[in-house]
């Protein structure tokens, strides 16, 4: 995206609010660790790479203007900020990684006056967004190979700009070819129950110019059945040993329906999403959401008081249903066990 | 119910506006053709049961005032409602068959007085409503002998008191199970756009003590992958002579599903649906819907302005994935051609 999803900017955090999109385009700024908390509580910033650079971003503004002249004191400072930030969304990852890198960053710094180590940590959060940038490119050339002129792909939620600095993961296959020049088309499921298909995905691929169609989640067989669609690509939240894969909500859905129709299924996620440590997705916790989230999902209430909802946040598309697993480091193919396993050694 | 979704109240038409449920129940009356065109085509009566009766009670309202003195002219009254009340839905079967029957109640009772045919209009209006009742209490009973004890059922859309003059179709043998004691589970999908799982079938199977839980669609499955589900019931709007069903958007998406996990997939509707012109569902037409319902479905835009919407109000499922069709002279089998068939020489 040509509007950075969130960046650093004269001392303090500047970011999309996205819970305004696509009605309001608006980029706010957090002065103050509450302030950024609050926009990663409440999903303002989102995706597991843009929530990492928050944590990243979030720990530098917890000690920008330090009076600190002691590296203890300090490092205790950093330490209240970053404990505080890792309250914000206890469950995603990436978020305990970039604060723990830039703990680890000032701790290898120490030495340093408190004011270079200012710097260092800034420098540290800038490179954590170049490193997205960079993974988002190469995610995008190494998928866009998979796929024919005149395509038309459907995607699920928002796996885009963003979620990440730059491209996005699933999005990134789509920037790429088009601006290679390839004719494509997607159809975006809108991805309930909190729309990121509608609100985000659309926005992102009309901003680039890119031929999109906005479906309901419980549409995407039929038209797959009419031959609209020549593949499937989704991001990934976590992706086991065996190229399990977690992710959205209704991504095990559009992967049964792709196999039932004989459409490739492809998954982009940058390496960082592979745990290695779980053999299969079986062992995935899978976060329940709250009710409200469906049932006034619209600002409306749409449901009779007091009934029951189940409402998992992810599922697991078994590693059967993957065609191939696009990363920024090249393309896995089956079996994953062993593709995804080079890619660790590389 | 034990209130009438549809019914002929002194001279008009009055139903529950079901656009209104679960926040407002609320009873309109229609005393002219647009009013009660305006409410099948918004879906303030909907379910194909229902709209067959809405169309029936149309066709009485469209020469309840008429001061034709020939038959001639009268017919030519009748004709011009029919033609014009047979717009407003175009895949609901139901709906051309309550309209031909009624003119063809009017044509073998041409030599009556035209007060006299004003009555029997209305009394085969009212017969259909009272073998509309009957239909949903056989399919009720043909259907529970499928369930066994704590069966978990997933249906999708409204197939419930709500689409038919009473028990419903696939809510008929939920209603059945339950009011025979069996114990019974449901989840219920949302059913984008318009929420009728979200808004009407949870609320109805809540009125009657059914234990009922709601999913967003593209959760159903999740929730099978979990075993939580042994069969799904679902109904229709028009079946093929070879079983292909048309039914509510996303009941493909959920058969599809059904087979993935082995799950019997089975259809509930009354022997009315049949249509037998058709070899196959290849040519059942399929309603588009405004992009306004998916955009902004409950009174906030959730969708950039001017984005490309594809929104099919129906889709056809293949007789493959048929586990059998539930009608009310019982329950038909694979090979469907023959055993539908059967049901049409009874």
């Amino acid at each position: 995206m040509s509007i950075s999803t969130i960046e650093w900017e004269d001392g303090r955090i500047k970011l999309i609010d996205q819970t305004l999109l696509p009605n309001e385009f608006k980029q706010i700024f957090c002065d103050d660790l509450p302030t950024i908390w609050e926009a990663i509580k409440s999903l303002r910033v989102r995706g597991a790479p843009a929530i990492g650079i928050a944590g990243a971003l979030g720990a530098v503004l917890g000690i920008w203007n330090s009076t600190a002249t002691t590296y203890d004191t300090f490092a205790s400072e950093l330490k209240s900020a970053t404990d505080y930030l890792a309250t914000s969304r206890p469950t995603a990852v990436n978020l305990f990684w970039a604060l723990d890198r830039m703990t680890k960053t000032a701790e290898e710094n120490r030495d340093l006056p408190i004011s270079e180590l200012k710097k260092t940590l800034l420098a540290e959060a800038e490179e954590i967004i170049e490193e997205d940038k960079a993974m988002c490119r190469a995610i995008g050339q190494h998928g866009m190979a998979l796929l024919n002129e005149n395509d038309t792909i459907l995607t699920h939620c928002n796996a885009g700009g963003l979620a990440t600095s730059d491209y996005g993961t699933a999005l990134a296959v789509m920037f790429s070819a088009h601006e290679a020049g390839k004719q494509i088309q997607v159809y975006a499921d809108e991805t309930r129950p909190l729309l990121q298909g509608a609100r985000l995905t659309t926005w992102e691929l009309m901003q680039a110019g890119i031929d999109v169609t906005l479906i309901c989640d419980n549409m995407a067989a039929q038209v797959m059945k009419e031959g609209k669609i020549q593949c499937v690509i989704v991001g990934a939240d976590r992706i086991a040993a065996n190229g399990d894969t977690a992710n959205k909500i209704g991504t095990y859905n559009v992967a049964i329906l792709a196999q039932a129709h004989e459409i490739p299924f492809y998954v982009a996620a940058p390496t960082s999403t592979l745990d290695y440590a779980l053999a299969s997705g079986d062992e995935i916790p899978i976060e329940q959401r709250s009710a409200e989230e469906v049932t006034e999902g619209f600002g409306k209430v749409t449901a009779p008081k007091g009934v029951k909802v189940y409402s998992p946040a992810f599922d697991v598309t078994p590693a059967s249903l993957v065609t191939a697993i696009i990363t920024e480091k090249g393309v896995a193919h089956p079996p994953f066990t062993e593709s995804l396993g080079a890619l660790k050694d590389e």
